[in-house]
């Protein structure tokens, strides 16, 4: 009995399932979807998977993913070059762009100090952060990592290494998110949002 | 502000974004994914999405996906060329497979009858069906649609197109899926469980 589709159909269906978040009946239904589409759109995601290993490299400077290096931020004479904010992964920097609430540099580690993973310190692109401090332009270095095990465990390395250096190093504000509920807020956000409190 | 990525890991967060079941979160984790992934899985995926466009067909005879046509099942002499098996889309002939109770042929009619989707009678594949039944070989056709209200109306007009043909025209039996909670059963599903109850 074929318990399987017919060639091409459970190859595309397969490559599919090896994605991250996409499961056997998801990867079937992506597949049926592009084999009813139209030849032009299956060709441009087919086209996209081979321009991206192509073309996108990571900047020589922040270690962000770009086409060119240094990348367009670093490259931007308008950004503050004077503040580096100290991101784990390429998406990150793009949900703090989205704040439009900050227009210093970035630098993006590629990870967070995890030793149950065996990332240590040296897996990070922590070398060239120190590098970019040695010309004295970087006057902040903000800390945003994430705010779990790994995250913490980065930023007080990261902290008790910058500090010395002389610049400024300063950490994301822990507390409350916007819109949410006291009452459902765990006890450790809650203590930090309490030791954390400003006036009003 | 940079508020996309850097040319194309945006064009493959967008391809990846327009696929059915994939949010804009999503995309950008498979692209990250991808750029992070060897050469050989990327180059897998795209060729697998070319080779689906250029070599899966439909069946002839049955409308099911294949790369010759008839498909391996219609030309399978060992299945039972008595019976047929009529489902809306290629998924449901897999479904079908896998329980490994049926070994008859099938008939995949595109879709169901949808009023509101403006899909009527001509647009499925039901031609091809009164076609298949000429030669006086088929002796049962079993009407395997979706227990909704499309597929319940395709049944009815499948019924009362084909029964006056002198072929048995029989349906899935509707009821409580095994291994579920008759306190949780919609009250339609229990009803035709009742009205379908048979010696135990």
């Amino acid at each position: 009995m074929a318990l399987a589709y017919d060639g091409a159909i459970q190859r595309l269906i397969d490559a599919f399932n090896r994605l991250p978040g996409i499961g056997p009946k998801g990867a079937q239904r992506i597949a049926f979807y592009l084999l009813g589409a139209d030849a032009q759109e299956a060709a441009d995601l087919a086209d996209a998977i081979a321009e991206v290993k192509a073309k996108v490299r990571f900047c020589d400077v922040c270690g962000n993913v770009c086409e060119s290096s240094p990348c367009p931020i670093c490259a931007d004479p308008r950004r503050d070059h004077t503040v580096i904010c100290v991101v784990e992964e390429p998406k990150d920097v793009m949900s703090i762009e989205r704040t439009r609430e900050y227009r210093g540099l970035y630098h993006v580690l590629g990870g967070a100090i995890n030793p149950m993973a065996n990332v240590g310190p040296s897996d990070l692109n922590i070398a060239n952060l120190l590098e970019r401090l040695k010309d004295d332009q970087v006057k902040e270095i903000i800390l945003a990592l994430d705010p779990n095990i790994e995250g913490e465990a980065t930023t007080t390395y990261l902290s008790r290494l910058l500090s010395p250096l002389g610049v400024k190093v300063t950490r994301l504000a822990s507390g409350l998110p916007v819109g949410s509920d006291l009452e459902y807020a765990d006890e450790i956000t809650l203590g930090r949002a309490l030791a954390g409190r400003r006036e009003a």
